[in-house]
């Protein structure tokens, strides 16, 4: 077994895409989300979803998505960081304000997937075999002492899908009394053949702004990693990112 | 001038793309990039080039993009981080140790681009009018006390390209008397066109291992920004990372 995916390793490329939209008329999304190459090979992707709206929320989110990258940049295991990061949100408020955290990564050391998970909202497995919802209970960070985050391994294999989100992608179409269905839309997507996160996540991404009619009722961000076989000689790692400019909030001499 | 700009601004998206490839049989590249989101708002590229080769260079660079990231992270701004990342690789290698260090910024507090440089490498920028080559001189961070960066400035305007990259891209070919003379090569792209920065990054990460054969000589990084005119009416941020799965290096159970 071990030397059966040992000899498929080197030809498999992990793709990761991510789209963030913030709620209509919120100017700024109340999600943050870092992605960070691991100190000991791989890389991880942090979701945060802080508790409210607005810049409190986005303050928020990016103070304890910081905690989790510094953390893990110094090689800290996931399920430390996580409880790190819900003990530093529960020291300094007090237990008086709630996030959402969830940790994607791909670890070149254990040579597995994993996703550390402290949000009651589900995560997506899609392979060949199906798709599986990931519900097990778990509780957002900050509220109470002690809270843990439910970790997940998956083995690194071709024409696996993670799909995770904030529950703003849940809650889509909700006002008008519609349900995204995710595990119904997530059921048809066409594992073998091969295509990239990229048009996964956007797919989500235009269904959920149809059925919130353009005008997203909560902040929403959805992240997708493939495993693939791989598709070229040189080992080449690349990353893009994208983003509307928007004008200064205050005018700031360097 | 500024109520132009400010007309403008809304309709223009950044978008950003990497390629990062090690040195023949190397099997790590010692450079390391990370991205961040300015707590402010916008994001930030750190690109670190760490002396020597192999896991050395790989942990130095790591080290030290690390300490880099967290600092913005905290707001801190980027002519402060060069210089606290400096004094940290001069503190604690006791200037026996270099590295180069660019930072890009997108800032949306100030609306402005920032690149922060210490490197000898220069970085170009392609707008309308042209191609510049910024080679003002700059120092690597690590031995000498008190290393400032060299900072430059840019408006965000539409069709402007920023290319940065480490000392592995200018040194291809030269094993074979060749040179990359990317001042003309990057003098031919079309500026107008619009076409995205994955596709000069691609082409620069193309052109350099034709020069070397396929077997590049050194760790090669190449950062390409551009402004460009939005297209889209909602206000999404896009992410993508893609690389090669690579074997686990030791047995690591969670």
């Amino acid at each position: 077994m071990s030397g059966a995916i040992g000899a498929m390793r080197s030809t498999l490329d992990i793709h990761v895409a991510v789209a963030k939209i913030a709620h209509h008329g919120g100017g700024e999304s109340g999600d943050t989300i870092e992605t960070i190459e691991r100190p000991g090979g791989g890389f991880s992707f942090v979701l945060v979803d802080g508790q409210g709206s607005g810049r409190g929320a986005k303050t928020l989110s990016n103070l304890l998505a910081t905690r989790a990258i510094s953390l893990l940049k110094d090689g800290a295991r996931d399920g430390a960081v996580a409880r790190a990061v819900h003990d530093y949100l529960y020291t300094y408020r007090m237990g008086q304000v709630a996030a959402t955290l969830n940790i994607l990564s791909v670890d070149f050391q254990s040579g597995k997937i994993l996703i550390s998970r402290n949000n009651p909202a589900p995560f997506f497995v899609l392979d060949p075999e199906g798709v599986v919802s990931h519900n097990e209970p778990s509780t957002p960070i900050g509220l109470q002492p002690m809270i843990k985050p439910v970790i997940s391994e998956l083995e690194v294999r071709p024409y696996t899908y993670v799909v995770i989100f904030t529950d703003g992608l849940l809650r889509a179409g909700e006002r008008y009394g519609e349900d995204i269905e995710l595990l119904n839309y997530l059921s048809a997507w066409p594992v073998m053949d091969g295509r990239s996160p990229g048009e996964l996540s956007e797919m989500l991404l235009q269904r959920a702004l149809e059925l919130d009619r353009g005008e997203p009722c909560d902040d929403m961000s959805i992240v997708v990693l493939a495993v693939l076989p791989g598709n070229e000689a040189a080992s080449i790692r690349r990353l893009a990112v994208s983003a509307p400019f928007e004008e200064p909030t205050w005018p700031a001499p360097m």
